[in-house]
């Protein structure tokens, strides 16, 4: 396993790579990995083979955070990283830093952004308004750099799978987008690098994410026809913001591909939520 | 030579090229072929040599162009263009239409851009404000769609010049900025599509362009050590406006690297500036 931390000699390697037709995925990731993010790694050699290579990149990109938020204390741990890397069957994690991903920012020689500017205004971009606009231009980097024909995310962040799908197909790159599973803990706590920012007593009152999850499950099985919205959102904001500790920050019924608010909760619906536990924001979200 | 107007079917072809290890190289343009378009062709075909393929594209991009402007009237020519492109060894005409770029944007289907943020502001991007977002988006999705890895532009756009050269080097596509030099008439107009809008009269007036420069760049012999600003803009835009056709729109010099706007003009300064001449808006540019 190679790791390379410079931006030129990724590309170089990759463009070798194209020459002699290598199949190629890559896993973007921000690194301190849990099962979820080798769940992807395991989905993207399954798509290019035993011989096909899989590329993780580890990167907690500036340009997703705002000010106030937590990029300063994001968990990082190389050498564990590196080592579930090399089990798991990575072949080159690639691990800029910031000089390598946006040199000269500071002195404004950095100014070019990708924005998708209609699925990212409401959910987490109503709660994160610049988020989206780096998530997209630092994954339209890591294609460039990487030249893979695929790329696997995960569904955790359904939003975000939804913006660079759109992304994808607007700007015609040549990349196949894959969506894993969310991996959950045996509990229902979906995988997250944040869960670590968890208190024990807050790790159990992040449950409330997959209970209200549930809750409108058993909802819907007992209104197949679908029912309206409120009916739904009533007693799951009122069971999640029962918990002390728990702040509902969104709650949203939408349809999965144009991320459209629906009236009513139907099968086929997509659920998606986040929450405050203590000072930590979770996500998570299901089709029904 | 073949004519493709469907963007999968120019981005299979442009798999297929990779495969191979085609040498490939991209023209972009709006059509309507002039001189200027022909040398960046020959450009093109003398870095990727004989057996390597160039691919020109003809497609006058509606998100550079704001409500008010002339995408309407934009000359138009395919027959012609054709023909041009066969008898100077272009090997692919890419013609798409709208709807092959820009699938389903009535819609609200189509929200991905591509935008500079700093050397885009001021210049063309102060008269034009939208203008360089739809450059930058509409060069990455051609990029994209042909692979190529070099691509030819014309110096007479210069800001457009640098801001891509930018974008490529922000996003890491793995491709090389070729800039051509701009080829003039014999009397020193700069070859443009947009020549056809003048009347006779007005094609006389617009000479004032590339006499402004050359006054600027006798300024310039006479003091070798540089001279302020408003020096050479001064009797430059008195020059021009004393025209009654003629009315400057911006006159600029700057880093040619930056766009910073500079104090003195000395030697290795980029002249830029604008002209209404009647309706029709022209641009020019020089290196003093």
């Amino acid at each position: 396993m190679k790791v390379i931390h410079a931006a030129d000699a990724m590309q170089r390697l990759a463009l070798q790579w194209r020459k002699s037709n290598q199949r190629v995925a890559l896993v973007p990731t921000m690194g301190y990995l849990h099962a979820g993010h080798l769940s992807l790694v395991h989905e993207a050699r399954r798509r290019v083979g035993p011989a096909g290579l899989v590329v993780l990149s580890i990167y907690v990109n500036p340009t997703q955070f705002a000010p106030h938020e937590d990029l300063s204390r994001y968990p990082r741990d190389f050498a564990r990283d590196r080592q579930l890397c090399r089990k798991a069957g990575v072949d080159v994690i690639f691990a800029p830093d910031n000089e390598a991903m946006y040199p000269g920012k500071e002195q404004g020689q950095y100014s070019t952004f990708v924005v998708e500017e209609v699925l990212g205004r409401e959910l987490e971009g109503g709660t994160r308004p610049t988020h989206f606009r780096g998530v997209t231009t630092v994954v339209a980097k890591l294609f460039n750099l990487v030249l893979p024909e695929l790329a696997v995310f995960g569904a955790k962040d359904f939003q975000q799978s939804a913006i660079l799908r759109r992304m994808v197909k607007d700007l015609n790159f040549p990349i196949e987008m894959v969506v894993a599973p969310t991996v959950r803990e045996p509990d229902g706590l979906a995988m997250s690098s944040r869960n670590k920012y968890l208190s024990r007593s807050e790790r159990r009152t992040a449950l409330v994410l997959s209970y209200g999850m549930e809750v409108a499950r058993r909802l819907l099985l007992r209104h197949p026809g679908g029912l309206p919205v409120q009916k739904v959102v009533d007693p799951v904001a009122r069971i999640i913001n029962s918990q002390p500790a728990a702040r509902l920050d969104y709650l949203a019924f939408v349809d999965p591909l144009t991320l459209q608010p629906q009236k009513r909760v139907r099968p086929g619906v997509q659920m998606t939520l986040a929450v405050f536990v203590g000072k930590t924001r979770l996500i998570d979200n299901t089709r029904l």
